[in-house]
C-alpha cells in the first residue's frame, strides 16, 4: 500500500489551467474525501462550487454503517444492518496513521474529535497450530531466541571479522537486555512473553510462561503478522474520530457554503466551449444539468468507464482499462468477550481465508460491540467474495470459534461488505503496479483532459489507499485550477 | 516493579480470624484502592464496614490534579493547580495493563468508562547526540541491522552445529523480512524507520530516512526505552479511566453503603477486648472514637510509624525499618506542539536527570493540553526531589527544550510531585528487595496481628506499585475477616 515508485517525472506546470486563464466555476463529480477536500480549497479561494454525488450521503469509501442502514449491492443482495444505537462500523477507512499531516489537519481545522485506533494489541492471538499464540510470546519469544543466537555467533568469534571489538562488547551487552537471555546467554523464557500465573496478594509469585521454540515459531504461517505494526503505515499512534470516520467527510460538507447535491446520478459529461457541461438525474429522477469552467472528476475509475463522457481516446482507454482489487469486511454484533481474555483493541492474525480479527478500540466494557471477524484484500478477497454471503457470515464466524473457542455463537447481526459489489465504488482500490494494471495510465489520468481534470486516492501515491491520498490529490487539482497563493 | 520472588510459603489459614469466630464490624485505615475495595468486599458480606480517610477525598496514591486544586508538601511548600477545566494531571497510578483483572474488574462493575492509554509511540523520541531519533527509527534500524548480521552468521556456516537446515533455511526467510533485508542480506534503510518525505499526490514517492548505523544506535545510552513497551506491565493495550484515574476510587466509593469519613486524622489504634478502638480527629478537629471487630490497615508504613498503636514489637520494628522510595512528576500546561511532530501519547525517553517525557493521551487537537515533562523514581528522583521547586521547574523545561527544540518556553502552570513529600503518602511505593528492606517485614505485614491486619499494594507481589496490588491485597483482607463462600 503506497508503492514508492509511482513517480513519473512530469512537469508540475501540464497539470491545469494556464495561469492567464481565470477560473470561475469548477463543478466536482464525486463527495469522497478527494471531491470534498478539493471543494473545501476552491471555495475558499473564491470559486464557485457545485459538487454531485450519487449517493444519498457524502464520504464515498469513507463510509460507517449503523442500525437501521441499508444496502444493495451490485449483485441483488440487500443487507439490513440491525447493531444497537452507537455502535457502527467503519467499512471503508478505519484508521489514521498520526503522520498523515492532511487528514489530521482536517480533523483539527474543522473539530472533529479523534480518539486512539488501536492496531497492535499483545494480548491479540497469531494462530497457531500447537495452541492459541499470544503476540506478546511471539513476539518476545523470537526476539529472545534471536538474540541467543547472535550473542552465540559473537562468542564463537564468527562475527570478529565485521564487527570491531567495542562494538561487540557493546553488542553483547545490549543483546542480554534485548533478549532477556540468562547471564551464560540462553534464552529460557521471559514474562515479557506473558505470565501463566499473574503476581498476587502476598505470597503468589508471578511466573511466566514457557517459552516456544524457535521451530515452533517459525513453522507459524503467520508468523509475519508480528510485523505488520511496523508498516510505516500502521504504526502506533493510529487515530479515528470518535463514533465513527464520517465523522470527517461530514465536517467538510457541512463546512461548505453550497451543500452537496446527494442522489445525483451522473449521465453525461460533455465538453461545452471551454468548459463543461454536466447532465444528472437528481434524487426525484428529473434530469439536471451543471456547467462550469472546469471539472474535478474523482468518480471512482470502474463507475466512470460505465458514465457517456467527452473523454479524449487515450483517457477514456486508461479508464476502461484499470482493473480494481476487491476487499471484504465480515463483522458482528457480540457482546466483548475478547475483553475477557484481556484484549482491548488489536488484530489478532489467523491466517487461511478470513485473515484477520479486529477488535473495537472504544466503548470497552459495554454490553455489545462490533467485532471485525474477517478482512481480506486482493485475490483472496476475490475468492471469498466469489461465495454466498451466508457462507461468508459462516467463515468468519468458525475462524472466530477458531480463536476463541466456544464464542463463534456469541456473534449475531452479520454484515458483510464486499467492496467490488458496492454500487458507486466498484472495488476499494486499485495497484497501479498488479493486475495488468499501467503506470501510463496513473500518469495521464493525472494530466487535465481538456476542462477535465481527475482526483482521488487512486491519482495518488497512496494507490487507491488511504484518505491521505485522496487528500492530496484532491488538495492537487485544487491547486492546479487556483494556485493557493492566488486566493481571491 | 512486581517481584517474581518475594514469595514465602506462609500457610494461608495463618492469616485473618478462625473461622469459628464471626466478624461483624470492622474498621478501615486509609481510602486508598486497598482500602475502598476491602470495603466493598466486606459490605457485600453484610459487614459493618467504617473507612477513616486522613485526606480530603478518597485514592490515595490514585490522585488526579485539576485546576483549583491545592496542596502542600512536608516542606511547607504549597502549589495551586492552575490548569483549565477539562485537563488533569494523574499525579499517581496512571495506566492500566490489560490483563490487570481485578482492577478492569472493578471498572466493568462500577460503570466507569475507559480509554486508551497511548504507552508507546513510534513517533517519540529516543534522546540522541547525533539529533532527534525517533522510536521508529531506532526499533527499525536496530532490528535490520542484527537481522543482517544474524543473516550472514548463518551465511557463514557458523551456525551449522546449533541450527539443523530445515532451521537454517526458514530463519535466512524470516530475517528478511523481519530485518527489511535487500535481496543481498543487506540492511540499507527502511520505511519502517520513518520518511525523509511522504508519498504525495502524483509523483511525489516517498523516501525512507537515511539508516542510523549499529554503532550510533548502540552508542545510544537511552537505547533500552525500546524495551519499555515490552515489560509485561507496559504492553499495549494500556487502558486509563475518561477524565482522570480517580474516577475508580471515587466510583467505589460513591457506592458504599456508609460514606468514607474523609479528614479523620487517626492518633491512636489500640486493642480493645478482642477488638480494636480507633481514635482519631474529624476534619472539624473534635476527638472521636470507632470500635470493631477488626482493623485492616492500608496506610503507607512511613505514615503508619508515626501513629501510636498496640502492635506488637517485631510489627512496629517491621513498620519503623520499611524504608519508601521516591518517585517526581513534574507536569505543565502547554499548547500541544508535540502533535505538529506527529506525536499523540505515548513516552519520548530523554535520559538525564529528568528522564522521560509522557505525551497525553486524550483530547486530542485541542488548544492546551496537560505534558508530563519529567518523571523518575528510585535514587534518581531522590537527589532531584532534593532541589528547589524552581530549579526540578527548570530541569524539566530544559530537559523539553532539548527534545522539542523552541517549546520550552510554550510550558506554563507547572505542577511538581515529590511523593516522598507529599502529606500521608512520604513515598510512591517501596522495593522489599532494594533499600535495605526486609522481606521478614513484608511476610510479617502479611499476617494478622492480634485483631489487626495489614493491606495494600506494599504488601502484594507488586511490592507497592500498581493498583491491581492494591486490589488483591485488599480483596485478600476482607477474604481473610469472612471467607467469600460465607455471605450473610
Amino acid at each position: 500500500m503506497g508503492g514508492a515508485s509511482l513517480a513519473a517525472a512530469l512537469p508540475s506546470h501540464l497539470f491545469g489551467a494556464p495561469r492567464n486563464e481565470r477560473v470561475g466555476s469548477v463543478v466536482i463529480l464525486g463527495a469522497g474525501m478527494a471531491g470534498l477536500t478539493a471543494a473545501r480549497e476552491l471555495e475558499a479561494r473564491g470559486i464557485d462550487v457545485t459538487v454531485l454525488e450519487a449517493r444519498d450521503r457524502v464520504g464515498g469509501r469513507v463510509w460507517t454503517v449503523r442500525g437501521g442502514d441499508r444496502f444493495t449491492d451490485l449483485d441483488g443482495h440487500a443487507q439490513s444492518v440491525d447493531f444497537d444505537p452507537g455502535l457502527y462500523l467503519n467499512a471503508g477507512a478505519a484508521r489514521i496513521p498520526s503522520h498523515h499531516d492532511g487528514i489530521l489537519g482536517l480533523c483539527r481545522d474543522l473539530h472533529v474529535p479523534l480518539e486512539v485506533l488501536v492496531n497492535s494489541s499483545r494480548s491479540a492471538f497469531i494462530a497457531d497450530s500447537s495452541g492459541p499464540l499470544r503476540l506478546r510470546q511471539a513476539a518476545n519469544d523470537l526476539r529472545g531466541h534471536l538474540s541467543e543466537l547472535l550473542e552465540a555467533a559473537l562468542r564463537s568469534g564468527s562475527l570478529d571479522q565485521t564487527l570491531d571489538l567495542p562494538t561487540r562488547k557493546a553488542l553483547a551487552t545490549f543483546l542480554t537486555g534485548y533478549g532477556d537471555l540468562a547471564t551464560d546467554g540462553h534464552y529460557g523464557g521471559s514474562a515479557r512473553s506473558g505470565l501463566a500465573r499473574p503476581p498476587g496478594a502476598f505470597d503468589q509469585a508471578q511466573q511466566a510462561v514457557a517459552p516456544r521454540s524457535l521451530d515452533q515459531l517459525l513453522a507459524n504461517p503467520n508468523l509475519a503478522g508480528l510485523l505488520f505494526e511496523e508498516n510505516i503505515l500502521m504504526q502506533a499512534t493510529m487515530l479515528a474520530p470518535v463514533g465513527g470516520m464520517d465523522a470527517i467527510p461530514r465536517a467538510i460538507a457541512a463546512a461548505l457554503r453550497r451543500p452537496v447535491i446527494t442522489g445525483a446520478q451522473v449521465a453525461e459529461i460533455r465538453r461545452a466551449g471551454r468548459g463543461v457541461h454536466i447532465r444528472y438525474r437528481d434524487r426525484t429522477g428529473r434530469a439536471q444539468t451543471v456547467t462550469a469552467d472546469r471539472a474535478i472528476i474523482t468518480v471512482p475509475l470502474p463507475v466512470l468507464a460505465g458514465i457517456s463522457a467527452d473523454f479524449s481516446a487515450p483517457v477514456r482507454r486508461a479508464i476502461a482499462t484499470s482493473r480494481y482489487e476487491d476487499s471484504v469486511k465480515v463483522a458482528f454484533q457480540s457482546r466483548p468477550f475478547w475483553e475477557e481474555q484481556q484484549i482491548y483493541g488489536g488484530l489478532s492474525f489467523v491466517g487461511g481465508e478470513t485473515s484477520i480479527i479486529w477488535y473495537p478500540s472504544d466503548r470497552f466494557q459495554q454490553p455489545q460491540a462490533v467485532l471485525l471477524a474477517a478482512y481480506m484484500a486482493q485475490d483472496a478477497a476475490r475468492s471469498f467474495a466469489r461465495r454466498a454471503l451466508t457462507e461468508q457470515v459462516a467463515l468468519a464466524r468458525s475462524a472466530v470459534e477458531r480463536i476463541h473457542p466456544g464464542h463463534g455463537g456469541d456473534l449475531n447481526r452479520p454484515v458483510v461488505i464486499n467492496w467490488a459489489k458496492i454500487p458507486h465504488s466498484q472495488g476499494p482500490w486499485l495497484e497501479w503496479e498488479k493486475d495488468d494494471n499501467e503506470l501510463d495510465s496513473f500518469r495521464l489520468l493525472n494530466q487535465p483532459d481538456g476542462p477535465f481534470l481527475f482526483a482521488g486516492s487512486h491519482l495518488s501515491q497512496y494507490s487507491g489507499h488511504w484518505q491521505e491520498g485522496a487528500v492530496l490529490s484532491g488538495r492537487r487539482a485544487a491547486d492546479a485550477l487556483v494556485p493557493p497563493d492566488v486566493h481571491v
